[in-house]
């Protein structure tokens, strides 16, 4: 993998530089293979999570979704829904219940060179803010993405252990729409072994990323759909609407046995009811709705149970995040999960304009509600700003310290009696020091956490180096990883097919989204 | 209470420059009353719990503890404790395990005005940070906090509803030690209705404050034992020492009735074992001996289980906070306060220099593992820095947001069949919204929390408006608050007494603290 190859030659270069990133590195747990120990709340009772899931089944039925793509209508009909009003979709009660219970329950995604990364109801996975038009640092401000700044944030998640599967960071809008998706996924692709995303927008896009991916990872038709190799995040149109992309994604990834991570962006009191309960309902609905046609299209395709809820700012109608509200939500959106057993995927988020203190505490307020609500993949979870419009460098860093600390504390306490430590104890006297004990001798250097950019130096200290606040000091962290970073090597027979694959698809007008 | 008048007569007075602080008033739920609703992670088998105890009872009787105080070593050694080396005192396992269950498991403490505050094993209190030499806002700078800051912070303490007792924030180094408690208590009890804090400098200063605590709150003495006016936190010496004005404490509070938060800190690596286990072993043991001297004193006691362990940096021996091992050990602390059934005090904190987003992390991350561990009072949660040596006016407000959302998360959700709104769903089209639906109209107005500082505009809007962050917020805000506080309005005979006593006492020299 891309962080451990470049770690290993960071420690090489040691005194070159490069200390400090190295230091900041992939000690501690193996971030991605960490499970969530708590116990999530239980907000609603078990016959509460029941009329729940029984409502969003009624809506379902008796009024329907209404979906604009025309062979999802078809297939669902064949498969007994009921049309009504030329688009409305009715689903009847028991089709999404025998539907949704084929949805596979646990899954493994797989990237280059053997990585793997598991998904079942006790994962707890992190993911890069993505789909930012805008991009941030503090240094350059803020401007319209493009592809340099896709690079460079494709290259910091690639870094970090903690980040299992790329996310779709920012929109490169200096590349033509037609051929976006080829140059994004390129870029993912040559840069890491890890699992990359693909926008559901038209089959078109669609089938030139799942080629790309079968290029660099050495597969065949057969094999590529025999496993999961990439993922797309699908939003139904709030309320009760399916588009012709999104519609058109999950059949698509369906029928290549890829996930389709189906996502109602529900927020209370805009484009859902203004209850936390009224929200869920409808949110439910649609993502049984989403989960029925890609178990329609492929039986047992995989999929995730998407729950993006939290509240508007009554007095704007914009999405906020980190409100009790949103919190509230996600412990719910857990049960739900829970109840159809379908791995969830959650998200944290802020509605702040700067990487200022409030961003960092709606972000965090945001994340806990979504570990402890148990969701299995927490989306955005490092360097949105502006409730998704910008990502920014600097929070990025920032934001990745919390998700690596939370993943650090569900390893677990040892209890043994040498960790119990009568002897050691007894070995200091009353007002002394543990310092010097055998067993700080022996733990000292592994024993803690390691932070990333915290500065736990004292006050004097401190200001004599300066006075460097955190956001300072993550520009220096993410400058740090960049100038050293080194690629996953993809083969050089694969990189080329792939650059042919590009320019070939270039040249023939590549595929434009479709509406 | 104050914050309840200030705040009838800041709307009286809309229009005239005080809405800002008005809309972040008293909105939502009374913050003081809400209980944990969460499931405290066990990271311990009921085996290790055991254990863990099982071994501080054996450090106790085995290895014992210095008592620096001639008095409490008596009556230790009275009740059946063995002296050996002239201070070590050796507790039976027995004695301790029998005076521990003395301790009450629920308590009220009481303010003025018919104030209270419930304590139990589901109590989820904040208090601010307390304690700090020095003061910071970001136009003064840092400098050694004074009486005027300490007028201020009681003030803006007394102004949220998130906080039921004042803290000790700041040390007033202008006023003289001798005199300072006098200061102090007077301020805090002239200020606000909530329950004050006393210093246990030795007996002269704790029975000058009790004395302006019963002229105060128009008490007897009989009547003051009878019911919690105040409390002390007692500091432990880590490891395994309890100091002369300290043990003195837990004598004087204990035969007064009032409470003894009994709190060794002890820090893994330095003044405790490395390990989360031995560390909690180490405090364990010193908070049993803690609350067993208060009990020897006058069975029955109110004490709380103190447990402020966190980690230090191995390169400094620096203590810091929002680490995995704080969160961790929070965990722990839990297990081990609910195996004694005994309240619990826990604390947050930051070891960061400005009040920037390391601050808000960390302080975030340690909250979360107190909230979750179940601390039923959790201290250092707003304005803390640099591990407690100085307290920030920006960071005080900034941080309250953070609990004030924790405390609002904790509100039931609603299930009844409106909030699971079946109806509303069906009055929205597809791809329409929810503005207009009666559900709405009838629930807007309150449904969502109200921030105190949050900037929820677009970035165009704020950007506009001066791109404010959030600091510069926090800072407009707590001026707000100091320019329209409205004091308790103690009545003015007890207000004028409480003047004489101190100007007495000043002109009697005081009570200088003991050593």
């Amino acid at each position: 993998m891309a962080q451990e190859r470049t770690s290993t030659r960071r420690r090489g270069r040691r005194g070159q530089g490069a200390a400090k990133v190295m230091s900041a590195g992939l000690a501690g747990p193996a971030y991605h293979t960490v499970r969530n120990t708590l116990t999530s709340p239980e907000v609603f009772s078990e016959d509460a999570v029941e009329d729940i899931h029984a409502t969003a089944l009624r809506v379902l039925e008796e009024l329907g979704v209404r979906v604009l793509n025309a062979e999802a209508r078809d297939i669902l009909v064949a498969a007994g829904c009921v049309l009504r009003d030329d688009m409305m979709v009715h689903f009847p009660r028991d089709l999404v219940s025998d539907r949704v219970a084929q949805a596979p329950r646990e899954m493994v995604w797989h990237g280059g060179d053997g990585y793997r990364v598991e998904f079942d109801m006790r994962s707890l996975h992190f993911m890069a803010g993505g789909g930012c038009p805008n991009i941030t640092d503090i240094d350059r401000g803020r401007r319209p993405g493009t592809l340099a700044d896709f690079v460079d944030l494709t290259r910091l998640q690639a870094h970090f252990d903690t980040l299992p599967a790329l996310s779709p960071s920012i929109e490169p809008q200096d590349v033509a729409v037609n051929e976006r998706h080829l140059q994004t996924t390129r870029i993912q692709l040559e840069t890491a072994g890890k699992v990359p995303w693909i926008f559901a927008r038209g089959s078109g896009q669609v089938e030139d990323c799942f080629e790309m991916i079968r290029i660099a990872r050495g597969l065949d038709e057969a094999a590529f759909k025999e496993r999961i190799w990439t993922y797309t995040i699908i939003n139904t149109n709030s309320p009760r609407q399916i588009d012709v992309p999104m519609a058109q994604g999950i059949m698509d990834f369906a029928r290549a046995g890829q996930v389709s991570i189906i996502t109602p962006f529900c927020l209370s009191g805009a484009m859902a009811p203004i209850t936390e309960a009224g929200s869920l309902t409808l949110s439910h609905a649609e993502a049984l709705a989403g989960i029925t046609l890609a178990q329609v299209t492929n039986p047992g395709a995989p999929v995730m149970y998407g729950a993006f809820s939290s509240n508007v700012d009554m007095r704007s109608g914009a999405p906020v995040f980190g409100t009790p509200e949103h919190i509230r939500t996600n412990f719910g959106a857990g049960q739900l999960a829970r109840h159809i057993g379908i791995p969830w995927r959650s998200a944290t988020g802020t509605a702040a304009n700067a990487p200022d203190f409030q961003s960092a505490t709606e972000t965090q307020l945001g994340l806990w509600g979504a570990v402890l609500g148990g969701a299995n993949l927490i989306v955005h979870a490092a360097g949105w700003l502006e409730g998704g419009l910008t990502l920014s460098y600097e929070k990025f860093i920032m934001d990745l310290e919390a998700c690596r600390t939370i993943t650090a504390a569900m390893q677990p306490v040892e209890a043994t009696p040498e960790a119990i430590s009568f002897e050691t104890i007894a070995e200091v006297a009353p007002g002394g020091h543990f310092f010097a004990t055998e067993q700080t001798m022996a733990r000292y250097a592994d024993q803690f956490y390691t932070p990333l950019i915290s500065d736990w130096r004292n006050f004097g200290q401190w200001q004599e180096a300066g006075a460097v606040e955190t956001v300072d000091r993550a520009q220096a962290h993410w400058r740090a990883i960049l100038d050293g970073f080194v690629a996953d090597g993809l083969p050089e027979d694969r990189r080329e097919a792939l650059l042919d694959f590009v320019e070939r698809r270039c040249a023939e007008g590549g595929a434009h989204p479709v509406d």
